[in-house]
């Protein structure tokens, strides 16, 4: 399958009642995406508990901004959690019944608004494009969209 | 100016050369803005030294989920970059000249092909759904787009 994107880097915008236009969102396109042995969202780990490592296969139209990353490096890794549910506010920890039900914002739950995961891993080896990285509990095929040094 | 958001919540895809559908983006959708007496990218500070304190106001559809926000709570807040240039896959850090070209994902450039800003906040009041954190380093104006509690 190609994994190619076009199209990419534009703002959505829209008309509103007042004949305004406004923005309504921006467009994440991913740069690649994860392969893992997590392949059932009931079988991942919560908050890296046990988390197996993983490969990025990042697009090698973006091998330029890969080039600095070295094993060993620590990064913050952002995934698109597109099995996630957008339209939760409030949710139980966990997954656990006896935790309170909580606001999204107080949570790391996966179902949220802008399901944007933030997973801190380590860089463990370097195949071209190809990056090798762990512990990491997303699930096989998350989209990649982008990769930060943790400060 | 009215920002509430329609038709949100939806992946974009396209026919690719072999007639096959791929998912080319993922919408992110503001939750809200950032007010911040930054208003110029070349004033704002790098890495939070001595950045201000700013007000989040968000929109009052994601009430629910701000439910268990507190003074105090320490968070990250992600944001959309909407001034960033998405095509840059190299750069200087901290943009000075004597830094060699780096790869972005080893930096935490804005200029970057998906860019969402992270930065460590501090809850410092609330007025319904406004929040008011620092210090932050985002300009005035900058898309909300989620809050996480620091792990």
């Amino acid at each position: 399958m190609s994994r190619t994107h076009h199209g990419r880097r534009f703002a959505l915008s829209a008309v509103d009642e007042g004949a305004e236009e406004v923005v309504v969102g921006y467009v994440v396109t991913p740069i690649g995406y994860v392969e893992s042995p997590l392949v059932d969202r009931a079988d991942a780990p919560k908050q890296g508990e046990g988390a197996p490592d993983a490969w990025l296969d990042i697009a090698p139209e973006y091998a330029e901004g890969l080039q600095d990353l070295r094993v060993g490096d620590d990064v913050v890794l952002l995934t698109w959690l597109d099995r996630a549910d957008r339209t939760v506010l409030t949710t139980r920890p966990r997954d656990d019944p006896a935790n309170p039900l909580t606001g999204v914002f107080s949570t790391r739950s996966p179902d949220r608004p802008n399901p944007i995961g933030l997973h801190q891993v380590r860089v463990l080896g370097r195949d071209g494009t190809r990056v090798r990285v762990g512990p990491l509990e997303a699930l096989d095929g998350t989209p990649v969209v982008d990769l930060k040094p943790v400060l």
